[in-house]
Order: structure tokens, then sequence, then C-alpha cells
């Protein structure tokens, strides 16, 4: 087996990873144990589970949770294994149950994990000592966080002290997901990650994604931009601190927080201007959905980025929200799951038009996964050496990767010194 | 690698197996050598090769296996290999044969495994040290049994000393393969084998089999029963030992042999009442074939069960038998091979209607294959723990997998003393 | 990890490798490492490169080589990877370009692999030390070779000036690719390479090819033939004596060269008569292009046979010729790419007929790639025991053999004493 550690010591700072990193199926292993196994996970929205009983399977790795609202209304996770022989207990992603009976011998758990009937079982045998077991589970504003270790990072309070009053006004609980869609993308999940820090490549890749976003939001070289394009850049930043203003004042927090590398529970948020119509993340910048989402009464509510390490980002927007969460499937392949989310009383057809809800970002997610299928054909390669990144446009993927490097670091030197 | 030896040592006695045994690469590949690759496997019957030069492949891992009758009419088994360039001989799982030639380089074998023909090898070349790699084979009462290792388990003609009388009446020898069915399996070839060892499930799964079936057959918990189930259960007792007396006195010994955990070479055997009209496995309850196995002259022979370990199941009727036999494809997934045979001279369409015949198993056995599949994903995961097995309905999966852990424990210390 | 020196040492001399290195996945990672990674492999014609700024690009297992000609006319070869966040450029087989752009980010390189053009990267950004990784190149009197190795073997101008003059007079520099077929044999590279060195198989399993070639130019045991056969195998070495002569006198050099296991560059090369017509290798035995390759006038050529280790065999022929590369994908499969070249000059449909031009060799590779699949097949088997190599008909594949157990300890001792 590849010596980790040794890759991690060694990593160059400000370059891209060595390629056992995103192509060693040992290295993977590691990865789904340490990153998936021990930090918060972005796996979707509680409008996923709207009323009690509903359920909703989200794979990660070899694990399966169950993902459910209970009776009194809280929203619980499970491993979605029986307790007698192992069986799958739920096998379609979403569902309504009133208890959930496995399939194989009949045992029945309730809404709350425990084991409520088995039979032939002897009279020895004691039921509570089987119930579902438990996986932690948190809820920012009705983002869902799921933790599959123990003992999961304690920093999720800090983040959700920071980031709840930025997600509360676009109020996730009273949405509802108008469409969802999986991706395979035929890369290592960090290649996924790495493409969505930085838009240096959107200009040249996303013509549908640069119609909304303004380039200079993402960061520039200002020693080559021409007299014409540094006067642009001024006027974006001019824009930049008078929207923030406008926007905090109307409720909205809109000013860059950047966790991204000295938080276990990492994340990054700001809200930026969109440009045109400036409302929202369409092919013709206006709002896809008449509703507005919360209390929002005014469109113009810009575009709250919100990215969470290992494995989300976010577009919070005045009329719908879109969700990405990315679950690795093997070294070389990652699901990118989408969610777009709209005011739960909007209507199909009359508040908003489907495909142009999802035009932008279906578009989008395609050119990435291309690119980050570039890249894992090219990592292999004996002729790749880790590459520099930009100063100036991608800063905030080498914040990602540093994360990805401590985070590693971290817990191998913990499980040496305990070993 | 994982130390199988001590995942075997912990083993948790009337649970099921620590998860690397269902799903570790590096444990199935023991298996392979020691439980395929040294024990009797159930592979066919006679009539697979009925004639002189019938020849039938069964693959069993990497190995393929050539199984013929030769011109004495002797069943043989070679390892279908060429001894030139190592090309596979046959490549059609069923044919006839005058010799065997390999279509590389035309060297010709005859049915005994001799080489007889291969050019340009010189005058130095000795065809007597070139002929076909023989595989230990035997038939116990027209069923196959093959051993891949050098000296095969010594047991068999113990088990055959018990079972011959047991199954002779049904003639396998005197029947033909009126239909043959693969299926895949998504699971272990433990998890398929720990599904057939028990009939806690058949209740909530096979609503085909459990009309010819009486549940109380495979146990139950006497606690848990009602005034009225208790009444069922001591009619089925009392019927049992009357059957078994009956039948007994026709000749067809009936009564239980349960060698599942003290022999190496594994065997069950107990002949079951059947429900309704009393006479076969189908969905009205009676016999498929007009023409009866054997020289039996009544159809209600109840259910002979027969089963082997590591890899057959058996149901010999009146009128037809139904033989299973498991072969590993990899730690994810077996080959399920099930034969229906029926008397030699019953002619379809005439005797006996096909779908008729097949219809329970096909829909028993693709549901198992579901359940495990179940299973399958379930053990894969961090929320699996080893579950209990039931006292009253699962007893003889224990015994499968107290055998199982045995066997590799024996054989695994005995290759560690010679090392 | 298995012992692939222990593997080396104890092969026996005339007969087939040990089962490990057609199946086991390490002993291919060793292949691609010592034989693909550190030998001249064949990879195309600079025909495909024709013109500046025309690209192929070509995958030998992990890596994807660009071959090019630049704007000087030279043809070079680069690993295709970009050098900044390690993106594949080029993914067509073949195209043309100005300058090659990595759609990523947009980072520009020349023909030269020089970076032109990088945007973002600041003012310490050294484009001169990102150039594409150039990866060594020959040419063959048209015959292109690659060596992905730093220091390649240093022979390839000792088999550049034998081979020169008998290659040079079909001047391939002249020629255009006609077709080009790629088949992913079900084998290890070496089964592919083994079946090609040798024609013992050829009368059993090439109905086609066995009209224009004769099976006495590949050997026979003398003591098999009858009287009259041995009357055909003597007219047929006069023949081949008198052809020689006659060729050589046109400036055709013709008589065999050995080289198959005494040098690293290792290759063989005979010209050949030709049965029938005695013009080409066609169903008709007539040439299949009315336009003669270099400056030939008479059909009656011969064939020129050039093979090369590892991975390479030529036909080349009065009116075209057929150029084989083996690519390994992975233990168990192989890529074999053939390309029919002929007079850059011949007009499809009026010159030659497409379907008569490839017909013999497009059956025979099929007929070939079978054999090699039932081979692969039978050496997984517990069954398989290297067999003995004829010596009459098999010398060549014996040195095949013999020549990469050699570089193979060669190249193992090295790293040892190294490490």
């Amino acid at each position: 087996m590849v010596d980790v550690m040794s890759h991690l010591v060694r990593r160059r700072k400000d370059h891209t990873l060595e390629a056992p990193f995103y192509t060693d199926p040992d290295i993977f292993d590691v990865d789904m144990d340490v990153i998936f196994g021990r930090h918060w996970l972005f796996v979707g929205v509680e409008p996923d589970v709207a009323e009690p009983g509903d359920v909703m399977v989200v794979d990660v790795g070899k694990n399966s949770v169950l993902i459910l609202r209970d009776d009194d209304e809280e929203v619980r996770a499970f491993h979605n294994v029986c307790r007698h022989r192992g069986a799958r207990l739920v096998h379609e992603e979403k569902g309504t149950v009133g208890n959930i009976m496995c399939r194989y011998h009949s045992w029945v758990y309730n809404t709350e994990g425990e084991l409520i009937h088995a039979e032939h079982m002897g009279e020895d045998f004691d039921k509570s000592c089987h119930g579902l077991k438990p996986v932690h589970i948190r809820s920012l504003e009705g983002l869902l966080f799921i933790c599959l270790a123990d003992d999961p990072p304690d920093d999720f309070d800090a983040m959700a002290e920071i980031m709840g009053p930025y997600i509360s006004p676009h109020n996730i609980r009273e949405t509802k997901v108008a469409y969802q869609h999986d991706l395979i993308e035929p890369g290592n999940w960090k290649l996924t990650m790495e493409n969505n820090r930085e838009c240096y490549h959107c200009g040249a890749n996303h013509p549908e994604l640069t119609v909304p976003l303004f380039a200079y939001g993402f960061g520039f070289a200002p020693e080559e931009l021409s007299a014409e394009e540094r006067d642009h850049a001024d006027k974006y930043a001019a824009t930049l601190t008078d929207n923030h203003k406008e926007w905090e004042a109307m409720g909205l927090p809109s000013r860059e927080v950047d966790r991204l590398d000295d938080m276990v529970t990492a994340f990054r948020a700001e809200r930026l201007p969109l440009a045109g119509a400036g409302e929202s993340h369409t092919i013709d910048t206006r709002r896809a959905c008449r509703k507005l989402l919360g209390n929002l009464t005014n469109a113009k509510a810009g575009g709250l980025h919100f990215w969470t390490q290992p494995n989300s980002w976010h577009h919070l927007l005045g009329d719908h929200a879109v969700v990405f969460s990315v679950l690795p499937l093997d070294a070389e392949h990652s699901l990118l799951r989408t969610k777009w989310l709209v005011h739960k009383d909007a209507v199909e057809g009359v508040d908003y038009d489907l495909d142009n809800l999802i035009g932008v970002w279906m578009a989008t997610n395609q050119q990435d996964s291309d690119l980050v299928g570039y890249c894992q054909q090219g990592v292999r390669s004996d002729g790749y050496i880790p590459g520099p990144y930009s100063p100036h446009t991608e800063m905030l993927v080498e914040k990602f990767s540093n994360w990805y490097v401590e985070r590693m670091k971290s817990h191998l030197s913990e499980s040496r010194s305990v070993a």
C-alpha cells in the first residue's frame, strides 16, 4: 500500500496534489474513512422528508443511511441495515412509511429506530438491544448534514451560528424539491470539489452560467487588465460594496465569511451581485419562479454562495435555491446530486417553468463533469506533475487542498499514536 | 490482507459472520481455495452426460471442468485445458464429441484424457506425459460430485452409504433434464446457502412455495403459538410421524439425517409431507409429470430434502426432482444453477407442461435472489453488526456457518503448520 | 504481491510461461513499467501526421502520448497532459492544430511543446518551466517508435542500420493510411505476441491467410513428412533461395535477420515468397492496389515480414503494407491496432477496393483474437501447466518468451541493486 502520510507531508503548497490522491484505490479508502467517515456531510434538505413517516435513503460509499421524519416531526438518521441478518431495509430513494419492516424475516422498527417486533427469537431475546444503529444528523436552517463517526466534529454549532442568519431569510424549510438530478462524474471527488472552488475556467467553459455571474466576482490578475478592464473591475468592486450595504440593510447578511481552511467543519459564504436583470441564475437573468423564497419581497437579493467541505455548495437566490452534494463512488467516479428548491406553494407551469429553472445548472454541471473527466484522464499519466494554482483565481482551490491535506494528516497521525 | 484466522477465531456463535466473510475479495480467494477447492461439490447429474461422448463443462471459479462419459460408459472429469499452450478445449456447456481436439494447434485427446495426436513436437516428445489433468468425480445414485483437490475428503462413501437408499427410489440415472436455469444472485455464496438453510423467511416471501410446503416443517417458536396454532402444530407432528412410517413401509427412507456440522462432506436429509393434494412442488400441489420417477407407483411420496455442503440442495419428489448447485463468481456474485428432472421417457406437452413443472421454483429462486441481494447490500455497511439466529428456525443456518468456520480453521491451521 | 523474480528464475526453457505472467494484475503493472515503459514501442507511421499541425494520440497504459508534426516538419511526441491542473489536452485520436490549447483554463502550447500563454498566473510565474513533458520518438523509414523512459535503449540505431535497406524500398513515408482497425483481444498482450510468433496454428485456423502464405515458410517437422510433402518442402527451399537472389538483385534485401533474443530492441525480418499469383496478401493473391509502393515496378516483391519486440509486426508487400501494434489494456485485454497503407496517390475505388485490401487480415485478426481468448481462459485454471513449444514451428515463440524473461530479469535486478 502507498504511504499516504509521506505523500501528504511532501505536498507542494499552492500546487495540485500528487497523482495517487486522485487515482489510488487505497487512498480512496482512506478518504472514505477519514474525510467522508468523520466529517459533516451535506446530504439533502428538510423538505426531502417533509412529513412524519417520510424517508430518504442516501448512500455514502458502502454505507446506506436512512433519513426520516419521526412521528414527533423530528428528523432522524439510521444505518439502513436490519440488525438480524444485515439486509438493507429501504430500497427506494424516497418513500413514506408507518414503521420500517425488513422484507427478509419481517422484523419491524418504529420511526425512532426501536425494534418493536421480531418472531421466533426465543424468550431470552432482548429487543431493546437490537434497535437501528443511529447516525448523527443536524439541520442548518433546513440543510441536512450527517456524520457517520461516533464523535462528530464539535464545530458544527460554530458554523451554524455564523451561517444561520445568511440562510434563514431564504427559508429552506418552507421550500419543496422542484427537481433533482444525479450526475456521475468520471473523476475523483477532489477534482469535482477543486473544479467548484474556482471560476478561472468559467469564461472558456460556461456560456450559460456566465450570463448571470460577473467574472470579476471570482478574482482576476490585476496586472493583466487593460485600462478599460480595470475600469470595469473598479466599478464591480464599488457595486459589490454598495450591494452588500443595501442587502444587509434589508436583513440579508452578505459579506464574505471564509473559514475554508481554519475549521474542521470548513465553509465559506458570500452574497454576490448578479448581472443583467440581476434576479436569478437563469439564461435571461430574471427570476425563474414568481413566488419568492421566505419573506423576501425583492427578487434582487443577489446570489448567496455557501460552500462546505468536504462535499457541498449552494446557490441561494431570491426566487429559488440550488444545492449540490458530492458523493464519492470510487477513486475515479463521483456522484453529483443537485436539487432545485422553490417555495413550497409554487406550482409548476404556473409559478415556474421547469426547463427555465434548471437550464443553467444542468448545462453547467455537464460542462464541469467533462472538465473533471479530462483531469482524471490526465492525472493518471506519468506525464502528470503537480501544477501551480493561480495566486489570483485559484486561492480557494488551494484552501480546499490544504484543508484536505491537514485533515488527513491530523487523523492519520492520531491513528498512529493510538496504534 | 485481512487476517482470516483471527476473524474465524472470534466468530460469535449463533450469529451471522462478520462482514469481510461476505465482502472481502481476499477471503473470497481463500473460500475458493479451501472450501471450493478441497470439498466435494455438486455439479450436475448423470443424465447431463447420458451417452458415450457426451460432454458438459462446469466452471468453478477460475477452473473449467470437462465432465464426459467415455467410450466405456464411465463418467470422467478433466481440467478443460490443453496441455500445449493452455487453450480452453471445449467452449459450449453441453455437446457430444468423438475425441477432444484443441482448436489452436489440433492436439487431440481421447475420452480417457490421453493425448493421441500432436504434430510438429519432435521425436523426443512423449505424448503419454501430456494427457489431460484429471479431476476427481463421484456419482451418488446419479448425482455428480467433483473435487478439485488431489486428495479429496475421504467421507464421501460414508455419505453415499447413508444417502443411497433415500435417493435410489427416485432413480436419477433414468431421468432427463427437462429444464435448466442459471441465475446470477447478487450476493456472496454463503448468503445464498444461509438463505437456503432456513424457512423463517418463507411465509413473507414465497407465496408459491408455501402452497405445497407446510410452514411447521421448518421450525417454530412454541411460546408464540396461539391455542389454535399449537393444535395445528401438534397435528403436523403426528402427520409427520405417520407419514414417515408409511413411506418407510413403501421402501422410502424418510427420517431426518442431520450431519451438517459433524462431517467434512456435510449433508442433511428428511422426507417431508406436502400440503394440499400432497403430490408435488406445484402451484396446485398435484404432480407436474404423469410419469413417476423410478419404480414409484404413488405420487404421494412427500418431498425428500437433501442438502450438501458447501453448495447444493435437492428436492426429490414422486413425479420430478429439482437439483440446485451454487457456484461462486466473485465475493459479491454467485451462480445458482437449477435443473428440473423428469422420467427420461416423459414427453413435454404430453406427460408434463413445462411452465407448470418449473413455476414454483423459478419464482422462489428469484425471490431468494432478491433477499440475498438485500443482505449483500447491507453487510457492506459500517452499520452491519453480526445478528442473532433464531434458536427455533435458524439452527440449521448456524450449522452451516459453524461448518464453514470449522472447515476454514482446519485448513488454515494445516497450511500454517506446513509453512 | 507475487514474487516476480522467483517466477522468472525458475521459468522452464522451451515452455510457455507460468500462469501469473498472463493473469496477475501486479505482474501486468511490472510489464507496463519494465517492458512498455522502457523499450521502443511501435505506435504508428509518419503518414499518421503527414502535415505540420497534424496530431495523433496514442494511449499506452495509463499514459496518453501526443504525436505531432511541428511547424518545421519534425515529428515530436509529448505527454498529452496540461502542466497546470493535469487535464488531458487532445481528446480525438487524430486532428490538426495550430497551437495546443487546454480546454480547462486555456493554457496554450505551441507545436514545439512550449507554454506560450497562461492567464492569471501572476508575475513570478515562469512559462519556460511549464512546457509539455517530451517523449522520445524515432522514425525507422517512416515507422514511428516511442520510448517512455528518460533513457531509452541505445540500440535503436543498430536496428535502423540493418533494417533501413529492407524497408526503404517500400517508402512508408509516401504512403497514406487507407484503413485502421482497433480490435480488443480478450487476452494478455504476451498471448497476442506468442500467437504472432508462429504459424503452427495457421493451417487449422486461417483459411484466408494460408491462400497467399506458404505453410513451409514457418517451419515443419521433417520426420512427419510423406515423400510427396518432402518433395514440396525441398521445392519451397529452392524457390526461397532463388527468390532471395532475384529480389536482392532488384535492390530488395531479403535474407533472414533474426535478432529476437540477443538485442534489447529485438527484431526479426525476412522476405518470403507468396503463393498463387504471388503478388499480395489478398484472397486472390493478386495486388490489391494498382499503384505500387515506393519505386517498385514489379508487384512480385514477396512479403517482407518485420517483427519488433515487445509489440509489433509488419507485412510490407509490393502494393501495400499492413502494420500491427499491440497495446496492453489490462492483464487480460489487449488492443491490436492494424493500419493498411497504400501509395499516397492511390485512390479508393479507382486504384484499390477497400474490402479486398483489408479482407485477409480483418479475418485473420479475428481468428487470432479468438485463439488468444481461448488461451486466456485456460491459463487461469489450476489445470494449466506450462506446456512445451514445438522445436520445429515454435522456436520463435521461445525467442519472444526468452527475450521477455531476460528483459524483466535485467530490469528487476537493476532496480534491486539500486534499492
